[in-house]
């Protein structure tokens, strides 16, 4: 097992916050605060975990205990203001998508 | 809006499977199946769109209309040897997740 990439989620059920962005050319501040809210989201009630990716269309997974926890995060303040400078400047386009994941497994089996 | 890389998904719900990977070095066949791959999930019944990023950590995110198309998509017997090819060759581990939408929105509201 590759670790470090990987969040290590529970047994599901439990909530997927699926965000895809395409970015705005230059960073406009984008770099410190995604590392911020990162480390803001690591220390929220009911976060599991996030894996993310970047080329032409970003995708970052974050992983919730529950819809509430979910919620919350979107509610944070600092987070608030991050989500308008997302709108304002670094993002062309996103989508978010709110799922609960009722399965999981890898090459061995469930996981 | 930003297209071409955006998944042109319809109201909640549908399913979403998220799969994550980590790759092994070298190509070893894998950018001709992957391809192959996405070619053959467009035609399948219930496929409603595809996004995908890669760095340390891979992301696919394929949307289905129902539960029922998604299992049928893993079981297509081309895709079931790539399945396999992928965890012998490609794949230094990779989790699949699999989730129902329930709400989905972008810059401006419910989409």
């Amino acid at each position: 097992m590759v670790d470090g990439a990987f969040a290590h989620t529970p047994t599901p059920p439990y909530v997927a916050v699926i965000f895809t962005s395409v970015r705005t050319p230059g960073d406009n501040g984008y770099a410190v605060m995604a590392s911020r809210m990162d480390e803001l989201a690591r220390i929220q009630p009911g976060y599991l975990g996030i894996e993310s990716a970047r080329e032409e269309l970003g995708i970052t997974v974050s992983y919730w205990a529950d819809e509430a926890a979910a919620q919350a995060w979107k509610h944070v303040t600092e987070h608030e203001i991050a989500q308008q400078r997302g709108r304002s400047a670094w993002y062309a386009d996103y989508q978010v998508r709110v799922a609960t994941v009722t399965r999981s497994y890898g090459p061995d089996g469930p996981r």
